[in-house]
């Protein structure tokens, strides 16, 4: 089966453009403004990675990119939150619909950290509000030269609650900066980003350009050891939450394991015979596919 | 009342450059060095920012500075230290008493993580020693082009202990640079902090273009919904020192009781109607003033 | 007894270029290729720094480099891998024999974190796999301008395990471009190390300037109180770990010990004398040797 | 709809005896041993509780029994073990699918934290290896007088890996007993049991008696605010994984919206008029089944 | 001074009926329910203890109970609930005053963790409500033989959120029973309390007795070095929130000062000349009073 | 090679008197008190746990105990104590020098932990002091009927920082008997120890009784698999001190590969043969001694 098979849906389509490497592009466009996220959008995101993850498909690399060619998103679809039920019998029992309705969202949105491999977001045009928890939720995220980003929640009046808040302070590396631009929902600029310790890099060029480098950089990770690079994954995601010691102690847990593959004599082999190397897929459902 | 009323002290004045904006400036030039911090002026600092929040006024942004033009501060004042008590009946209780001063000390410098406002440290000059406890505590940090910092703990011969080495690695993205200009002492220059992630910029000019700057980006900050600014103060600081779970389970909680809030209609109708939004005060005492 | 005597070793050589500072050399040449890390070397290099901490010497900075001139290290030695056991009884029994050697090999590699004194790495050439780890665990990173690095593991077929995951991410300022680099294994300069934040500076020149920048880096440091230095130090890397309440209260209670030291009126008397201060050694063992 | 409607499966009955109480049994009886798990009745376990939380069913309190005369489960299926996969293309990816299998088994197992309501485990009988792990993950345990447990891994050559190791340990209070039960698998009295900490109470009589004392148990919990009995819920099992100055926080942000609700003046309202006080379900699903 | 001199307040009195012990007694009965706990009622109690840190009064050991013949308190005062203010501009500002009255309330309950010195409660007749969260915070809990308890808030329709829930679980050894009696509101009595692992010991008696059982053993504690029962409250209070290994690091950090106090000289002298040792006191602002 | 060949040294005993089975017992009867602990006796405890583990014997379970009729340990000899050097050149040093002791100290007991297999205190008579941070480092404790205790260190001037007050609190289900009992190092006594949750069981009888028991508690752990029973050890130590998601995530890692052990089928031969499993070594080492 091709690894895309049955997997775009409405406002998402996906292509194989590389061997194991998924290509998902938003491409809400019916109506303005264009890529803003209802509840639906976000819950066929969440569900799109959550499928993937879930049939074992041997997927080794996802680039995230906007099929639009003005934005990556407009962020949540403000007709959207009109539709919110109101007629609740007090504040608390409207409190915990609201508790649980976020919570719901977080797990859409936090999907990629659930996936085993990484997952590329390449950004052009703006990203706005929802955008960002969204690309702050990925492993690696490129910018075209003109990308302009801003954490608009606080001029909508409330606090970024899907991600943003928790994800970011932990990938960048300027607290100050970001505290700056949360608290003023001020555009900035994809130099900026950079500058804050957002970006890898800023590509040079508008969304074609930023979506091939990203296709490129999934490539080759694609080309490598499954085992190795989800088990690089893993072991990040836990690092960021715990200390250097108890990370310590999972790796060496995780990694007695994890040691015991044939990727790494299937590395030394292709070095001697000048080859790549062929890795089999992780997980045995995908050979049923 | 006005804002800023009764806050001014011997050392320190307040004043309200803009709605909602309190301008606080370190003053203390009787003697030499200038803005030495006495355990007096400390102590002043710490109850200026508590005595705020606790009368809930009506403040949505701070910024602090130095008033005198060639400096912001020269950290602890020396001759203070002398006045030290000397004569305790054993080690054990000379240890107590300094612990029981640390924290003392440390809740004063640390006294913006306890506002529902953001603080922008505005430096320029020389940034000695406790100065860089005292703007590592603040939201966010902008220096004129001249700037120069010292973590001259060191060279008095103690560990930075007030907020320094507790803040500053979690602020930055540069831990080898943190490390090599904490463990000399020397100075290290506005674009040197910029690199390592210390200031959001470098604002070109000095004093009062860098004061100007900050007031300015404090002026936004108070024309945005006290909700969703103070909100996401706090769940920047809760996101700081938990992992990324718990910080999303706790913006939930959070959230699902400020989402009730008329600041986001407010801001949705002001949008439409192209005005600027009207937000009543976070607290009730605050009309009261 | 003069400061690096009996502690250079097969592969490693020590001297003290300045006082208490110590220039530890590896210089696996023997073989190709070259500074590639057998069991033997590591557990080499980690006996070296325990021997170090454990008789008390008075060292008060540490040079790490390499004595060879193309690179820092090739990494593991891959040939040393093939010796290792294969015949176990069960699966388990060998992922277990695998965890209690990974364990061990961190123990080794983390033994910077175990010294009092800050740990230069100056690094030259090419810094592969393992020797990302080394630099990782260490203090301060220099680098000469032509540098490359690479974090080799995933091109070998396995995830970092012995350090780079753990103490890079909480290093760095920019967790996009660690992961970049951390999938590919693919070469990145010394710039794109400075702007991911993980060195202090790139210094102009090859091995001899990097190695004389982090000497001279090393005597500055060497100069100042041990107490002052080893305090910060262990402040740090407690702070790195923990949430900064956690810090401060740790602080204040070491420090209420700390304070009591000659070191702070040593320092005064000195600077009013204009005078180098003198500090004695940390440890009375230092004495005896 | 009733209560308990479309709830029942092949293996598990679901009555509705009280007002918004379910009563759950194992009957797990067509083969030897009976009541052993198997992965289809565990996922059928979780499923179950998960559907009755995802439909907003108005469960206030459930209680989990065990339908057969002589014990509450015989624990995990060994004939269903036997049914593993084996070919497997390396060891490293045997563990990742033995981890994913474990990490599913151990989310159905740890259903009931993630329901709203409290869940009672009444047993009787023998309670071996997964009925530890599935009790241990319920709020409250009963035990008829003759009851007998064992963790039973150990028996069987493993640790006990879906909840037993991380439930217990904080359940109780006698690590030395549960560590004497855990690295022998003996047998240990429901005597025993209470002493440890394990159980409310142990009930006199069998399997009637001890349901009957749980359905009480249960019908008094439905009997109050659902708000005031789930948030209870929520705010102990943060307070069993975090510092109590964490859990206050927490505690505060929670309740400050579960405050607002009708619940408080209700129970007034009932007090004084001396009446039973009606509470809304929690969640408006609840109102459409 | 008096040790007890100026603490005594409106509705509670102080003594001091052995030398360095304090006997606090709740007594209002001035309305019905007795001993019911307005705002009023617990800021005096909670600024009671602090004001004796505050000072540094030489307390060594106190004991908590109530004036009234049948009951410690009645919990939280109803009527006063009733004076909360209503009229909020929206859901959010009234969550957040609620926030910040939760807070307030949750500090002055939890003052004794911040005394240097162990407070025993020593209860009798009914427990209500908050006065489980205020005997929760208490080091130890003596109660006599004819006591009963009840965390009364979820029959009033909320979750326990002023320390019940927070310290408690970490104070006993029986979750079962304690989220048994939590989410049930029923009345338990002194021996279930005591199996719970709520007590050290239940009194045979009532009042009188229990008081008198506990102001002997607060005598004993006073007769011991200050430095040593302070030190141990301190060390297990990080306990409870720490990691084994982290406090083993704190306990090195604090006692690396704490060991060097003339108590343990003290106590050996006395030991010898077989006399009572005298011990200073641990601030020096004591000797002031 | 026998299992306990080399193992006693001069206050030490080892015996093997069950296969795969350790007896070590303190025989320190030299002089008065008898068996108090010298910095060479702990050091030489220490040491022979980590010896053990170091070279890999085929140990399944220790029991602890004294070989003296009246006392398991006197607790530290306090003649020992008026060795410790005085003469520090200034305060810090000092207290950094106690630092590195505790610390060395703290190690040396906390032996257990880092030992695969279980390890059982058996205890009679008198249990001062730092017998209580002995046998709160193991695993499972068992005391003959007319044993006392007493958390000695109070007694002598400073809190108990070997680690009674680290593990303790984590092992037993009643804090307020342990913070009675550790702030006035009363005796208690085998009763109280148990009610407190310290003790497995009291034997009835005394030293011979209590050591018969645990001997034959040992034999029953020894027959048991050492992957399974080692297993166990690490995640309970695991889960004490780690939230229950992050245990269970610990646990899914270290069970993918332990679980691939010829244990398991091994016992399950053994069951259907009805004949005593037979386990191989865990480590490779063992086989060579």
């Amino acid at each position: 089966m091709a690894l895309a098979q049955n997997l775009s849906s409405k406002w998402i389509s996906v292509s194989e453009p590389h061997p194991h490497v998924l290509h998902v592009e938003l491409a809400r466009q019916a109506r303005k403004p264009v890529n803003a996220f209802s509840s639906e959008l976000w819950a066929e995101y969440g569900a799109l990675l959550d499928k993937i993850t879930h049939e074992g498909r041997d997927v080794r690399a996802l680039v995230l990119s906007s099929a639009l060619p003005k934005l990556f998103t407009a962020g949540i679809d403000i007709a959207d939150l009109s539709k919110t039920e109101t007629d609740f019998p007090d504040g608390a029992r409207k409190s915990l619909s609201t508790y649980h309705h976020l919570k719901e969202f977080q797990h859409a949105i936090g999907a990629p950290e659930r996936c085993s491999f990484p997952i590329i977001a390449a950004v052009h045009g703006l990203v706005v509000g929802l955008g960002i928890d969204i690309i702050s939720a990925c492993d690696i995220r490129y910018a075209a030269e003109g990308t302009q980003f801003t954490i608009k929640e606080v001029d909508v009046g409330l606090a970024a609650d899907i991600g943003t808040l928790a994800y970011l302070p932990k990938a960048v590396g300027n607290q100050s900066l970001l505290r700056e631009v949360a608290y003023t929902s001020r555009l900035f600029s994809a130099a900026e980003a950079e500058r804050m310790g957002l970006l890898s890099t800023v590509v040079p060029g508008g969304r074609e350009e930023v979506i091939a480098a990203a296709l490129k950089l999934a490539s080759v990770i694609a080309s490598k050891s499954p085992i190795a690079v989800s088990s690089t994954k893993r072991i990040l995601l836990h690092s960021r939450d715990h200390s250097a010691s108890d990370n310590l102690e999972y790796t060496a847990a995780w990694n007695s394991a994890a040691l015991q593959t044939n990727d790494i004599p299937e590395t030394l082999r292709a070095t001697k015979s000048r080859s790549a190397p062929a890795f089999v897929p992780l997980r045995k459902a995908a050979a049923k596919l």
